[in-house]
């Protein structure tokens, strides 16, 4: 399938919602334990999410459409959301998540990217030249690892209870 | 986290939502495309959902929770939706699981079952003798495989358009 801006929105528009109706209102068990020691939580995932919102995606789709002849990415702390999320609930997380997401959606059209854009390059800090198109598909593929992380997080909270049914569940062995 | 019904029925009258979010009016590209030979596209994984309503998790649970002496589970076909799912589009399927997902879980909380009834077992026709807390475990757990596998499945779609960053998406080489 090839890069689309109007396909990729469509993922990219429903990951709040998703995330909302996956999450808002399920008991802590399922959201505040992780995978293992040095793992995520599904909350640690959320807050993720947001740092790359402000962070990340749009911000460094505006380095490439800009004028300027510097095209460097700031390099993407992977930890901030640590510090970020502390004093917040999941869902002031959801809201915050969704606000800011649909925000920058509208950043990201207001620019009127065209397929003559797609090709444009950055520089990411440890890959060199991107495409911008490289980079919207990665925030849509993003997204999407990370619905799919959740949902094995959320999983896992069962692994001892599902009994010899681990045999067929390959999401309990990952 | 031990078995819980409460909280196993958060995660299954959420599905239908979850998946009607994240699927209902996206392009075909995301739904009807697999991850290649021999695997299943989003919309053989919502059939084979279907499926489960119609012939799995709840008439389990209810022969386990019979006084019939003969406790043996019919075996499960995996393959069923191609032929069942044949005519019909996403969004019929994502109606008829929604409804068929709220039928099942009114006819399960019209046992009312209690811990006491956790431990009693049906006969799996692989692993033999399971429980009741096992195979609702699993009917929760089996939710979260399919929206992870989705996830991916979907992701999977741009896999050529993400360059350098496939290093970074653990999803798209699984």
């Amino acid at each position: 399938m090839a890069f689309s801006l109007e396909k990729s929105i469509e993922i990219l528009e429903r990951t709040p919602e998703v995330l909302f109706t996956m999450l808002h209102g399920i008991s802590d068990d399922w959201t505040s334990n992780n995978e293992g020691e040095e793992t995520w939580s599904v909350f640690d995932v959320i807050g993720h999410l947001i740092h790359g919102e402000k962070t990340d995606w749009v911000l460094r789709a505006e380095i490439i459409l800009s004028e300027n002849s510097v095209k460097k990415f700031e390099p993407f702390n992977r930890f901030a959301q640590f510090e970020e999320s502390k004093d917040k609930t999941l869902p002031e997380l959801l809201d915050e998540f969704k606000l800011l997401r649909n925000k920058n959606i509208d950043r990201l059209l207001s620019k009127n990217v065209t397929e003559k854009d797609f090709d444009k390059t950055g520089i990411h800090p440890a890959f060199g030249e991107v495409k911008l198109s490289q980079l919207l598909s990665t925030w849509v593929t993003h997204d999407l690892d990370h619905i799919s992380q959740i949902a094995r997080i959320m999983a896992k909270q069962y692994k001892e209870d599902v009994g010899p049914w681990i045999e067929y569940l390959k999401i309990l062995r990952q």
